[in-house]
């Protein structure tokens, strides 16, 4: 899996909303109205995680997610990373 | 629900395996298998936290989960901590 330059990395972002790429890795922070809300569209997403053996770095606190997004091996950030940001888009606007 | 003091913080840690107390929280990190086996986890820890109402500080990538309990509104540490870091250890216990 080959890693995006940062310009291939931007015009991708201008495809998804709310995400921003920094240190090596894109992100994104959600919040929902409560921890219930937060760790059911956690566990939807780590489904799909799961089944496209990439994962997440992620933090939650209540009602807030943290999310970053990078492929390891490649040491930056590849398609794959913008295949399960789309996925988890379309899951917490699913969810709302 | 009274903030405990460091010295009753350090008692109720000696009690506990792995955990440690900083900057007015209790923090610990777990090594699981693989993604799976962490999420299985952290799910079980969803719903003891959701019964408790009181919920964590976490993180996780992979196979590693890491932890931190504080109480917000008493400012640090409780008896609350305390209860869900018992719980934790239990759950952990119990998937390993």
């Amino acid at each position: 899996m080959t890693k995006l330059s940062p310009s291939e990395i931007e015009q991708k972002l201008s495809e998804i909303d709310g995400w921003e790429y920094q240190e090596n890795a894109i992100h994104t922070t959600f919040e929902f109205n409560d921890f219930k809300d937060a760790f059911s569209v956690m566990t939807r997403i780590a489904f799909e995680a799961e089944i496209q053996q990439h994962h997440p770095e992620w933090s939650n606190v209540y009602n807030k997610l943290q999310i970053s997004l990078s492929t390891h091996d490649s040491g930056g950030v590849t398609e794959k990373d913008f295949t399960l940001a789309k996925t988890i888009e379309e899951i917490v606007a699913a969810e709302s």
